[in-house]
């Protein structure tokens, strides 16, 4: 089980009751990525492609999810790749076509960063630094990034238990830096590879929120690794406490076969915005977009 | 993957687009439980004891639900124990409290059989049947669970894919019932025993609706084992697009180790009631319960 | 964690230490299936078809098996299928064959029993009930099976813990029956339906051996889902402290896609005497059948 | 699946039958670490302290685990560490350390290297670098680990399939590195936290063996968590085909609660002793060992 103990557990910079929590009992930091505050009363909502492939990719995407009223820009220049055969991100020429379409759009971007050495320069252009799953564990990088001062979105691997997950965090906040966003993207479990790839764990929503006092994100694209699951998870996670959403999304008359990586998985604009529309407050009603209608 | 050939693959009987499907692509079968749809656009809640321990227990916990909003009572009186050492229930006796619970209430009930030979007596009581996930492939009690005719309600096991699941809805469909209502009530993932018993697979709800028609439910008190992370599942269960929920109940002043069966997963008839106003359509809105407050 | 207290835990008529242990801290109960001891120093080998198909089919690898060393036949007459559309077994009709096989080889045979009602036919001709895994917590099944007082195969369920498959037991020892031979068949993982269809379990095998004096077999067909994996699951079992065997075996030149049932996961006699030569003590040095030589 | 067409998939530079495959369908290549034969005929077997600690602990288990037959020493000076605030390794003294105790033994010590900016001064130090489990996936470690030249133990990850485990090994060998030793060390189930921490993954070593050419390790000591343990899984990894061991030891007196990371895991010299005899084709009896005697 977790330590609870404030002051002394193993993530104790980040624990609800530990001498950094201003939060009160159920009180959530509010991490501000330019302007935006992401953990307050309203979900934010990052969208964007998987990885950078074009400007004329990426400025599309970025005008089209701005439409669909997104807040923030996500898309990867440094991609890590099962195998090195894969297209690996454009690296510093991503990074400068995220800039132009942040320009474009006046949205804040988010990009990851999975070299220690390339975190100056990603951070030279990110307004939030993303370390994926795979890199969860990779403490050398948490520390650098988290000396930038940046926020930080830190995903969960898909095989770490809640305190793995908090203690990579405890590596961000032992820099000085509790700017901190999590972000659940789904474990893999006994189900992969038949209707999903993975399971998407909503339990660990309120489970983190008793923990610490940071807000969490879920990211219904690689939880579930198909696009007709999307919108379900995306709303199953905001039912269940998330302060938002990270999605992948594909232009509206792309090919899901085009893509240099997770076309499969992307969802189009359109359904972005409906998705948008149903976890804003004043939004639509959330049982309208209820995946699949009841009834005969 | 699932074998979606209509007419001829493993649960051609359930199958979306199968001989049976009078449904269209979208759309649900609905299961009367009594005068009870389940399966419509208004989403049911079960609701009750783990298991019926006395007269007293089970009425208060009856009257409780209802007042709460709940549609129907759930109470076992044939219990499954991984120890032969822990209570079994009450059997037929339970099955006669759960009858004057009912006339009481005016909820229709569905209870647990187990053993092939009570399935007679069970029905004689039950206006819904309910086959446990351990016994999910107990392929014998399928089927004499479906030639009695009534509704059955078939949770998943915790480790059961898609297939599985499905396979064992097509014994009972095979003897002519169709009133079948799916359960996912959590599988057994790596974290099992750190911050929940179970994991909610939200994925697999709008994956079920892919392939057949009939109404899915889901538990969000066996899918936590933790009364403080029912609300949340419970709302992402809906969120998800399930039909409706089925809850553990302890009276409001009952100390939780009291009851011989899963005390702490249980939740208060309070606390029942916030999660059905939040589920309800016209009912208070869903953000309301977002677990945890954001903002300072 | 497990209960290790004698006398009063959840599966204390099994335990080390408890009331019927006689047989010291490292000692094992010998069950015998006739004049066959099972728990021995000598590991045992069951092996025969996954499914009775037809006499011929089941004498001829009844041959074959003794021919190659077995101990005991396996066969199912019942089978548990995860569709009704499957071929169920024979029957009646595949107990009669069984009791020919045994006629004609001298071996005795174990076979599953999956509905209450039959435990008293399959008794009949059975010389050890096999209770398989998805029926592992059929607690009716495991009541009524104990009673015969003939020795009973209890399957791990895939996705059973140590204390629910050692409660199972405990169901049986409780209506005074001990020959009770546990078998490891293979927990369900994320691995699944890649290289493997299960990940062999070998260390529950010495965590078994912790808290029961009950022996332990391991099921190699079963935990790897493919005949060419068989052999060294065979030998990491027994490497592990398994008593033995059990294999599911087709004749030396039926095509794999005839059987009906588990065809792909189940080797040629020729096998299985390697597998028996290298497993006996007296036989050839395990390092023999290393599969895949060492060395360019 | 995995892909196996030679000379293009995602790990062609590792692939049996591939451009760089000189081994033969069944064939190993032997990696050679300073004068010591990796996948030849004779298992070998790496032993020492999780960490070190201190010059006394390390030089006395470097002498200890010599004397009781190991080839090769391990021990961590750089060590991953859920938390922040745990030991975090010697660094350069631990290296300094492990060069003392390899000149006083004669063994070739391996070590783990975690920050791509200390891969030249491990290098500097250690005949073979480890790539922890963690880092299986950290690319650009991967990378630069390669291009040392040395040879490299890549462990795989707890949730890794076979085809990231093999694409991780790819980014090695495209450094046109080939001296690669793969490395199980368990994998995390639903079984984790009760009689083990992870689950040995014996299935995988002749799946490797499949598709690879690379030799293949087994650690039996974070495949169970437990001492009580190592032995069964030592011997069961050796018995499914993997090339050789690695295991954690502590001083034969040392309480296991005073080494700063696993003492619970880490046998004694006196018990390596006992696994090396077993498992080297000369030395005694495979079945010696086998864990809890069999008969009464």
């Amino acid at each position: 089980m977790s330590c609870r103990v404030p002051g002394s557990g193993p993530y104790r910079a980040i624990a609800r009751g530990g001498p950094q929590d201003e939060y009160g009992p159920e009180g959530t930091r509010v991490v501000h990525v330019g302007s935006l505050p992401v953990g307050g009363p309203e979900p934010v909502v990052i969208a964007g492609p998987c990885a950078v492939e074009s400007r004329e990719q990426t400025v599309e995407i970025a005008h089209a999810v701005r439409a669909a009223g997104a807040d923030m820009l996500r898309g990867g220049a440094f991609k890590p790749r099962t195998s090195p055969h894969d297209f690996q991100g454009l690296g510093r020429e991503g990074l400068e076509i995220l800039a132009e379409a942040r320009e474009q759009t006046g949205l804040p971007i988010v990009t990851e960063v999975l070299d220690v050495r390339d975190v100056a320069l990603v951070a030279e252009y990110a307004d939030m630094l993303q370390i994926g799953a795979r890199n969860m564990q990779h403490f050398p990088l948490l520390t650098e990034a988290g000396r930038t001062g940046l926020p930080i979105l830190l995903k969960r691997h898909w095989a770490a238990t809640l305190d793995e997950w908090l203690g990579a965090a405890e590596y961000i906040a032992v820099e000085g830096n509790l700017d901190i966003v999590l972000c659940e993207r789904g474990i893999r479990s006994f189900t992969q590879g038949t209707y999903n790839r993975s399971t998407l764990d909503v339990n660990i929503v309120p489970a983190v929120k008793r923990l610490t006092f940071l807000p969490v994100l879920v990211d219904p694209s690689h939880a579930t690794g198909d696009d007709e699951l999307v919108p379900s998870a995306a709303l199953a996670g905001c039912a269940a406490g998330a302060h938002g959403l990270i999605i992948e999304v594909i232009a509206e008359d792309t090919d899901p076969t085009t893509p240099l990586c997770d076309g499969y998985q992307s969802i189009r604009p359109s359904v972005l915005e409906r998705i948008i529309d149903d976890v804003r407050p004043g939004g639509a009603s959330w049982h309208a977009l209820r995946p699949s209608g009841s009834g005969g």
